[in-house]
């Protein structure tokens, strides 16, 4: 245990498990991003489902980012009501009942605006905001190849129109490359897809006689990759923090990983290796096939190879050394995301030492 | 959609996705468990960390579960504070600085007791009690095969020796068979795993003097299978609202499952199939060999493919049925305990009626 994460002072501080963040790695990702986005021309709206928080949404906003990006309703009223006055909910929303009385009250309280893949979708959102003192605009989802939600790129003109038609001002179009993930090869060809499809998207605007103000592509690992061409907006969001996960996609190491689980082991268990009180309720069960387990334990060069919901498993050689009892180490996440999301606060660390304690304001806002 | 889960009145009222318990299925659920354990003689100490609330922990209680079991001491506070008069501690606590603080306040609040796997763990938990009011007991926990925590089952005595000698009063063993997880066949063998590792580690006791008053297994899969010979305890958990897995590794259907997650189709994709507003940050992501995907859509007989964050993909055939964009269908969830981690409050309906919404009180309580 080299301080790097906490010092002996901060390790009699904590409670585990629980989440600590150093703020200058953070500081140096959001800056990274922030500097390769303006170089290119590129906004930045980094996705807020990763931290769920207004303080790191305020560092991401100081550093040059336009507005944030939203899942859901509930995060996009968490952060109006922190002051974010420019929001994007990335989501192909079918507000309906209360909901739709949700959306409206957010349209009205910050510039906002929503996805659409559907004619439901658009139908159920132009009735939501009908008559309201401000609207949201819209921003049409094509699928470039993740094979989520989103039309053709080639669809895309409209779908845009029928929204026009409904009284939605249409922003532009947006895409999010899911299949990135895959891995390095993945990533590059993911981030391909985004630019080819959403080129595509922008003329299908186009050749309706819509102008798209905002040809949106989005996530971590295609991010420095799609920021070029027709792209005039990225909406990365786990590069924040990192994990294994981008780390691995991106081949790079672990260095600029800002958060990590702090967990105590708690048994030697009858074998060789050791366990933790950090399981699925705090390190989630993203699993990937390029990595092996569900964490990787700092200084020990292991990776978690179990999880039950307050357990990690780390199997070791017969004999090999292990960390005693009680002692404290730190587990880098597989995807931080849903790390983020079962916790309530963050422990905010500089140099070893504790320095502040941040809510996760938007965990839970699933709707 | 036949209603079983919400009428159309109720259908107006919610926002998805959330989470729905059929509290008729929960009460039936509770009383076969209860009756069977009361037929063996055998002691019911649901595990609490399925639903973390309280208004359930009553229900069990008052179906004749003797207390409650608790996987943290932040989960045993919810259920002292609550009212709750006897809890389990069932995990290798180490409680070092605040925890051992907290650890000491309730056992002055109520009936407590701790597992301990190790000499460091028992030299903690002796150290945080020391003086108190009031001490909670220890049970050794042993690993019967499901190789997690636990010592082996002949090293029971030496362990509740040493408690003794550091001045916890021992209570007894305890182990949990999690490779009963594995499928059908692992089930049966997990139990004779339980009831043979149990009674070596009595014995183990007995050899020292210690005669132990509660001999206890725990898991959903085991709990009918192992509540024989020398044990006099169960601890399941999943059995209160089942799921896919449970029905699966019981080779049940799902007409005990008690807990729905009710999602909204917000998407037709590109292709066959849909595209619900559940995904991982409601469903969780837990997989089974034996279990094709992420969860199972009633009345469409399909599994969810894909989970993302907030998505859940559903992959047809081109052209096969699907329900429209904005309808409502209700997810059977693989494994229930994540799911209710992930939410606020449970909605909770009888007869296809909302009737009440209940906190998960304990939610988020890791450490």
């Amino acid at each position: 245990m080299d301080g790097t994460w906490l010092d002996a002072d901060a390790l009699t501080r904590i409670e585990t498990p629980t989440i600590v963040v150093d703020l200058d790695r953070v500081d140096a990702n959001i800056a990274r991003m922030a500097t390769v986005m303006r170089e290119r021309e590129v906004a930045l709206r980094p996705h807020a489902k990763t931290h769920k928080s207004l303080e790191f949404g305020r560092r991401q906003l100081g550093a040059g980012a336009v507005g944030l990006t939203v899942a859901t309703v509930g995060e996009a009223e968490v952060f109006a009501e922190g002051g974010v006055d420019d929001l994007f909910i990335a989501y192909p929303l079918v507000p309906i009942g209360r909901k739709a009385e949700r959306l409206r009250d957010v349209a009205e309280r910050c510039t906002l605006s929503v996805g659409v893949d559907s004619r439901t979708g658009a139908e159920a959102i132009a009735a939501a905001v009908r008559g309201a003192a401000a609207r949201p605009t819209a921003l049409v989802e094509i699928d470039c190849g993740g094979r989520r939600s989103g039309v053709l790129p080639e669809a895309a003109g409209s779908l845009a129109r029928l929204c026009q038609d409904l009284g939605l001002e249409v922003a532009g179009v947006f895409t999010h490359a899911g299949h990135g993930y895959a891995g390095t090869e993945a990533r590059a060809a993911a981030a391909d897809d985004e630019v080819a499809g959403l080129t595509l998207a922008a003329d299908s605007l186009r050749a309706e006689g819509i102008e798209p103000a905002v040809v949106s592509a989005g996530s971590t690992p295609t991010a420095m990759l799609s920021a070029r061409g027709a792209v005039t907006e990225e909406r990365p969001g786990t590069y924040l923090f990192s994990d294994r996960l981008q780390a691995a996609v991106a081949g790079e190491s672990l260095d600029g990983v800002a958060l990590v689980v702090a967990a105590t082991v708690v048994s030697h268990g009858t074998r060789g290796g050791f366990i933790v009180d950090s399981g699925a309720k705090i390190l989630g069960k993203d699993v990937a096939p390029f990595l092996d387990g569900h964490g990787w334990v700092l200084g020990w060069d292991a990776a978690i190879d179990r999880v039950s919901d307050h357990h990690g498993v780390v199997e070791l050689a017969d004999g090999a050394a292990r960390p005693a009892i009680g002692e404290v180490v730190f587990v880098v996440p597989n995807h931080v995301c849903p790390v983020v999301n079962l916790v309530d606060d963050y422990l905010v660390a500089r140099r070893g030492r504790l320095v502040d304690r941040w809510p996760v304001d938007a965990r839970g806002r699933n709707s």
